[in-house]
C-alpha cells in the first residue's frame, strides 16, 4: 500500500488571511492590507505554478470567527479568489471551500462548473459541512444544525451537485450551424431531484465542465464524515500528527472507499503539514520564533483551546496538557478530526501545552526544519501508507510559497519523490484519478 | 437636464452566450464552445478597457429558460467570469448581475466585496429579482413569488447588502504591528438585521471594499422597480425605443431618487442600444442579414412573443404587430419594462411584426448603420435628457467588442461625446458618481 514516490501529490493552501501562523500578519513584510489585494493572490498562484504544486487549495472564512481567535479576519469568497488565479495560470488545479449548510446545489454546482470551464478543467470543490455557530446567525439567525442533520443535508447536497454536474451529457452541445443545431436537447436531462432538505429540477444551464465533475475534496473525520467521504471524494484532507493513526485513517478510508464499489485508488488522502523551512535549522527556528514572538503565544494558545474544546485558562504553557480536562466529544462542537489527533498526540507523547504548540501548527504536524528534514519526513509517510502527498499549510503569505518553491520542491525532485512536469491537462488526471472526463449516470 | 457630453457613460454587455442577436453562434466564426472558454472573455475584457469603456454588464441566464427560447442555453456564473476579467484588466468595471429572490444577502454581500476588493474598486452589481418560473424549479421547486412580494424581499435584500458593506468602518483594519493591533474591533459592527426576510447578524469577515459599497445597477421598470431603483440604485439600465419614453423615464427616475432625499445627478440613467455596425450602411446591414439568415428569424420571433406576452402563433411577419391581442400587464409575469416599450413603439409607429423585428435588438434599440448614425442617435439622446450614457447590447461575441471599440468609441471621441482615458481609479468615481469610499452610516 505504499507510495509509488514519483505520483505523491502535493497541494498549498491559503487559510487564514497572510498565513496560517496567526502571527503572520505582524512577522511578515508588507501590509496587512495585502491579505485584500489582488497582487497577492496573483503572485501566490504564479509561485505556486512554477513549482508545479497540484493544487492550490483555499479555506473558507465564513466569518470574523472562523480563525478562532478574536481578531475580526475572515477570509473573502474563495471561487472568486480562485477565478481570479484562473488567468494567470495554465496547469494548476484551484480549490475553493464551501458550505453545503449554507448554499443551494444549482448555485453551487453551477459555480464551480464556471470554474472548471475557466480554467479548461482544473476546478476542485472541497466540500464542508459548516460546524461554526456564528455562521447560522448570518442565514437566517436560527441555530447550527446538529451534526447528524448537517450530513445528511450534505450528503443530499453533494449527491444533487453531481446530479447537476452530469446533466449535460459529454456530447449535447454540437453547434452545428450546417443544421442550426446548438445542441442535442434530448441529451440535457432535467434532473428533477426531490429529497428530504432540496427539490431541484435542473439540469444546469450549460455544457458539462472539461472535467465532467471538478474534483471533490472533503474533510470530514467524524465516522459520518469518513462515511461521506468514502462516498463521494476524490481527495481527503485529514489532520495526522501520528503516523500510526495517519496510516490507520488511510487503511479505513480505502476499504469505506471499497465497501462503495470504488477502486481503493481513486481516493487520495492528504494529511495537512505546515513546514516551517530553512536552509539550516537554525534558520527554520529564526523563523518560526519571529512569527512566535510577533504577538507572543495568546492567539496560537486560544485557537488550541477551541481546537480541543478547552477553557484557555486551563492550558498552562509548561504544564502537562490537561487532557483528564475534555468533555466527550459528544458534546464538542467543533471539528473532531483536530480534536482527536491533537489529544492524541499530546497524551502520547506525554507534552506539555508549550510541547504540543511548537508540534500543532494551527492543528495540523508542524516542522520546523530543513527541506532535507520536512522530506524525510514525507517519505516515512509515503512509504508506510500513510498518505498520497500532502496539503501544505503555509506560515506565512506569500514567503512561505517561495520557501515550498523555492526549497522543499527541488528537494523533493532531487529524490524522485515529485515530478518535475505537469503530465496532463486537469486536474482530475493530474491527481492520477482517472483520465478524460467522469462518464455522466 | 441635458448631459455634458464628454461625460457620457459607456458599459457594453455580454447578455448571451455568443452575442444578443440569437443567430450569432451560427453566424460568426468560431466554434460555439467559445462561451465556455477563458479565452473569449479575457479577450473582451482586454477589448472592452482598449476602447476605455466604463463598464463590461454581464447578464446572468441562470437557467436554460432564460434566452426566452428553446435552445438550452442559459450562462455561467457572472462573478466568476468578473474575477479572471478583473486578473487582466485595471481601470474598467465589472458589473455583474444577481437576483435577489435566489440567493442569501450576506453571501452576495461578501461576493461582490470580494470583487470590489480584486478590482482595486471596480465592482458593480446588477440587483434583479428574478421573473422567469423557471428559476424557482431550481431552488426548492415551489412557484416563483409574486412580482409584490419579489420587490419586498429585493428592497430588504438591498439594505441588508448596504449595512454589510457599511459594517466595517474605513479605518477600522489597521495592521499595527508595534501595538499587536489587526483590527479595531470597536469599528467593526454587528448590522442584526431582523426583518421580514432574513435575519443576519454581520458583520463582514474582512475589511471594508475599496468603493465602500459597489456601485448598485438595477433595472426595474415597474412602479415598484422605479421607486426601489431611485432608492438604491447608481446606475438604472432601462429599454427604451422611444426618445419621449427615454426623456420620460430619465425625468421620472430623477424626480423620484430627489424625493428619496437624494441629488439628481447621483443616479445615472443607461438606455440600452444594440449597434450592428459597418463602415456603410450596407455593411451593417450585410452584417445584419448574416446573423438573421443564419437560423431564420424564427428564434427572434419566439422572443419577441415572449417579450411581450403573446403566443407566436399570432405574430405574422408582414402583418401589422397585432396589440388589440395583449392582455393587461398585471397579468403579465415577464419584464413589463421589455414590454411596454416594444408595444408603444410598434403600436405609435404602425410597425408590422418584421418592422418591429428590425428595431428590437432582443428588446433593446436596434441602429443598424455606421458609427456617425448611432453617434447621431446617441448624441440626440443625450441633448434631450433622455440619457446619461448607454448600456450597449453586443450583437456577435467577440467581434461586435472589436466593432465598437474600433469604429463607435472613435467617432464618439472625434465628436467630444466620450472621454479619451479613463480618470479614475474606481468605477463609482469614473461614473460621477462621487468621490472616495461611500460614507458608512
Amino acid at each position: 500500500m505504499a507510495v509509488k514516490n514519483s505520483s505523491m501529490i502535493l497541494s498549498a493552501s491559503v487559510m487564514h488571511g497572510l498565513g496560517m501562523h496567526l502571527g503572520a500578519w505582524a512577522a511578515r513584510d508588507g501590509e496587512v492590507t495585502d491579505y485584500l489585494r489582488p497582487e497577492m493572490y496573483l503572485q501566490i498562484a504564479r509561485t505556486a505554478e512554477a513549482g508545479k504544486l497540484h493544487a492550490i487549495f483555499l479555506a473558507d472564512g465564513m466569518t470574523n470567527a472562523e480563525a478562532g481567535t478574536e481578531r475580526p479576519c475572515g477570509s473573502m469568497d474563495p471561487v472568486t479568489i480562485l477565478a481570479l488565479m484562473a488567468a494567470v495560470t495554465n496547469r494548476i488545479g484551484l480549490v475553493g471551500t464551501a458550505s453545503t449548510t449554507y448554499n443551494q446545489p444549482y448555485d453551487l454546482a453551477r459555480r464551480f462548473a464556471t470554474l472548471d470551464h475557466l480554467t479548461r478543467g482544473r476546478a476542485g470543490w472541497n466540500s464542508v459541512a459548516t460546524f461554526l455557530p456564528a455562521v447560522a446567525s448570518m442565514f437566517g439567525g436560527g441555530t447550527l444544525p446538529d451534526h447528524e442533520s448537517r450530513y445528511a443535508r450534505a450528503d443530499e447536497f453533494i449527491d444533487v451537485t453531481l446530479k447537476l454536474w452530469d446533466s449535460w451529457e459529454d456530447d449535447a452541445l454540437v453547434g452545428d450551424k450546417a443544421n442550426k443545431l446548438f445542441a442535442h436537447a434530448g441529451k440535457v436531462h432535467e434532473i428533477n431531484h426531490a429529497g428530504e432538505y432540496f427539490s431541484v429540477r435542473g439540469p444546469l444551464p450549460f455544457a458539462r465542465p472539461p472535467q465532467g465533475r471538478p474534483v471533490i475534496f472533503q474533510a470530514g473525520a467524524s465516522p459520518e464524515g469518513r462515511d461521506q467521504a468514502a462516498k463521494y471524494a476524490d481527495v481527503v484532507f485529514t489532520a495526522q500528527h501520528l503516523l500510526e493513526g495517519g496510516v490507520e485513517f488511510r487503511s479505513d478510508m480505502r476499504r469505506r472507499a471499497q465497501s462503495y464499489g470504488r477502486h481503493p485508488d481513486q481516493i487520495k488522502i492528504l494529511p495537512g503539514i505546515l513546514p516551517v523551512l530553512g536552509a539550516t535549522e537554525a534558520d527554520a527556528w529564526r523563523r518560526k520564533d519571529m512569527m512566535d514572538e510577533a504577538l507572543g503565544l495568546g492567539p496560537e494558545l486560544l485557537k488550541l483551546a477551541r481546537r480541543v474544546g478547552l477553557d484557555v485558562e486551563v492550558l498552562k504553557l509548561d504544564e502537562p496538557f490537561p487532557a483528564h480536562l475534555l468533555g466527550p466529544d459528544e458534546a464538542f462542537s467543533g471539528s473532531i478530526g483536530f480534536r482527536r489527533t491533537l489529544v492524541n498526540l499530546a497524551v502520547k507523547e506525554k507534552l506539555t501545552v508549550r510541547q504540543l504548540l511548537a508540534r500543532y501548527g494551527g492543528g495540523h504536524q508542524q516542522i520546523v526544519g530543513t527541506p532535507e528534514q520536512v522530506a524525510d519526513i514525507m517519505a516515512t509517510w509515503l512509504e508506510a501508507g500513510g498518505a498520497d502527498g500532502f496539503n501544505l499549510m503555509v506560515d506565512m503569505l506569500p514567503s512561505g510559497f517561495d520557501d515550498v518553491v523555492g526549497m522543499l520542491v527541488p528537494e523533493l525532485q532531487r529524490r524522485g519523490m515529485f515530478h518535475r512536469e505537469y503530465e496532463h491537462a486537469t486536474l482530475r488526471e493530474n491527481l492520477g484519478l482517472g483520465e478524460g472526463p467522469f462518464p455522466t449516470r
